[in-house]
């Protein structure tokens, strides 16, 4: 979905900031996020990965053009063949049919099981590059580069990897680690706006699950963000990353604690399974799921009305939708429900949502239907 | 490729045996094996499973009519919705699009990430369900239940999943740990003579790369072994776990010693791939591909031609095969090294032979091209 902006209205006068590090501790697993601009070309940031003969970028039809020439050139210092791979654009091509689009180019290079994987794109690309490195010959490196806010701020990072079914978003997949994430601003340049307020969703999640003296300053900051000034990118990169580092370095797998981190999610994958794959995108259903979620908070009792309006002025603030979409003329909010009982947190039935306990704090906990069914009807277009 | 026997002559006196134990030792994902007589019906072995709402049993078209009913009466004693699905039978259907009927059924039936899977059947059961299990939702438990020779002694022990590319067998898929192995010697007695036999040819691996008393025995045994006597299979079933069990335990993931359990699969995968997968079947590939392997190794100066002979006669009394089939008329040696060069343990295009070094000790080594082709040219028919 990222194309190159049609208005070069994005060089700005601080269009350069110091790289700066975040570590995530998983043991063996344990690796490196660097953010700062111009890092693409930054050869001294390869030399730690895995000796190799062969690398792989994966990347797609739109962020190709932009990038893998540049990437490819300096992988090449490195690994004898340094092959591209463009896959087709969109969250409706995060298939099977698209992963074999990998394996095929790994096995006519004849590549070997110590090839280099770079994802180089958004999340979509991201998820498929980690799921095609989990697997190819039961496991290989790799490298995430992403070119997107929401991959930079949230998927690229913390080893979640999947492809989607048509049952359902994420469900074939494996945790498996990058080796290294390198996020380089100056790509945000080329973002295109609807596709950095989708970023800002994944941002925006980090305040009330986790932080708010980050929601404060991003409300102080959201115009900057906007118009991409570089250290304010900076920042918000940087302190999502160490949000994210801190939960996934307690709960790689997800039996706890990690959940939080999908605040907003279970609306908002039903918001994507039910309108199909890529026309609402990923940030987008999370923003109205957000708000969604934060409004069953305030019927549950957790928190109060002035939370949700605070929240859904954030959302909207950022350039996303703060209500759902109506995925069924007859009973609206039956339809959700369907949905959200074969999400992954569902567990014998039964929808565990990820509700805001105090503002700054995020809990696991079911809700009555009667309950869930308001909260739709009263959120929903 | 398992079917009822036609001729019901393997009720032998001794029908019964003790139940014994094989221990995995691999940290927090370490497991048991039981091997015995009569273990789908004993509820004891299922009390350590994970709890769950949900099981699946995977098994085959062939298998499953024969086992699936008992295995799911039992199962529903600790699950409250026990489901089958029943694959394909065949190597030629270890692909995407079978393994993709594991995930129909999955969301098809709304079970969640508590599912324990349950593979019922052979290796390429095994496999498939094991890929499934580490891929669905990221992960579900699963348990081998193996109904084949070849799988009770090798592929069900140590983690090793996965599906076929139509460039390479085996190379797409996860090492991930099932809860536990029953391996029970009863269903032996549905199994085509020829799949006994194939399944042979793993028991007989353990011999030259790590215990030539065990290749004693099996001298001793092998007529036995063919009259299905269940006393002599539960040896060469514990014996073969305990050797798979030592060698996995020291290296999971396969990086350095777990690679000699290949011994004769660089030669057999060839085998498989050149004549298209199912033609023959894995353990025959295996069966002439050991006797090539310890040719190499005799060629190489490392055993004399009195081993390979000890070892061609023992394959050739497990009923399998002890020459190559012709791959290609015009260059034969040709495409043997092309479709080896593609194999997993291949790396920067050089292939890497699993070779006795003295009898009971394999070693991984690289050869001379021109020795191969001999080896190939002496060894096809």
């Amino acid at each position: 979905m990222q194309a190159v902006s049609s208005s070069p209205s994005f060089s700005l006068p601080n269009a350069q900031t110091a790289t700066q590090q975040v570590s995530i501790a998983l043991d063996d697993r344990s690796y490196s996020i660097a953010i700062g601009t111009g890092l693409l070309d930054e050869p001294a940031l390869y030399a730690s990965l895995p000796a190799a003969t062969c690398a792989l970028i994966v990347s797609n039809t739109t962020v190709a053009p932009l990038y893998a020439k540049r990437l490819q050139t300096i992988l090449q210092q490195r690994y004898a063949s340094v092959h591209v791979v463009a896959l087709p654009d969109g969250e409706e091509y995060k298939t099977w049919e698209t992963l074999n689009l990998i394996f095929d180019a790994l096995l006519g290079h004849s590549c070997d099981r110590k090839t280099v994987l770079f994802a180089l794109g958004g999340g979509v690309v991201g998820d498929m590059t980690g799921f095609a490195a989990a697997s190819y010959m039961r496991g290989v490196p790799f490298v995430q580069v992403p070119t997107t806010l929401l991959a930079q701020v949230d998927s690229s990072v913390g080893g979640k990897t999947a492809i989607n079914h048509p049952l359902g978003k994420n469900m074939i997949g494996a945790f498996y680690q990058p080796r290294l994430v390198l996020c380089d601003l100056t790509t945000l340049n080329t973002l295109p706006t609807r596709e950095l307020s989708a970023g800002l969703a994944e941002v925006i999640k980090y305040g009330p699950i986790a932080d708010m003296a980050f929601m404060d300053w991003l409300e102080a900051h959201m115009d900057a963000l906007l118009a991409r000034d570089v250290e304010a990118l900076a920042h918000a990169v940087r302190r999502s990353c160490e949000i994210k580092a801190w939960v996934v370095g307690q709960d790689e797998r997800e039996s706890g604690l990690r959940a939080i981190l999908n605040f907003g999610h279970t609306f908002g994958h039903a918001i994507e399974a039910g309108m199909g794959y890529g026309v609402w995108l990923h940030g987008e259903a999370v923003g109205a799921g957000m708000v969604m979620a934060a409004e069953l908070s305030c019927r549950l009792g957790l928190v109060d009305a002035s939370f949700v309006a605070r929240l859904t002025t954030l959302v909207q603030r950022a350039g996303l939708p703060v209500r759902g979409p109506i995925l069924d003329a007859t009973d609206n909010a039956g339809r959700y429900l369907e949905l959200m009982r074969v999400d992954k947190k569902a567990e014998g039935g039964e929808i565990r949502f990820v509700l805001i306990e105090v503002p700054g704090q995020a809990v696991m906990r079911a809700a009555p239907d009667a309950l869930v069914r308001e909260v739709i009807d009263t959120c929903c277009v």
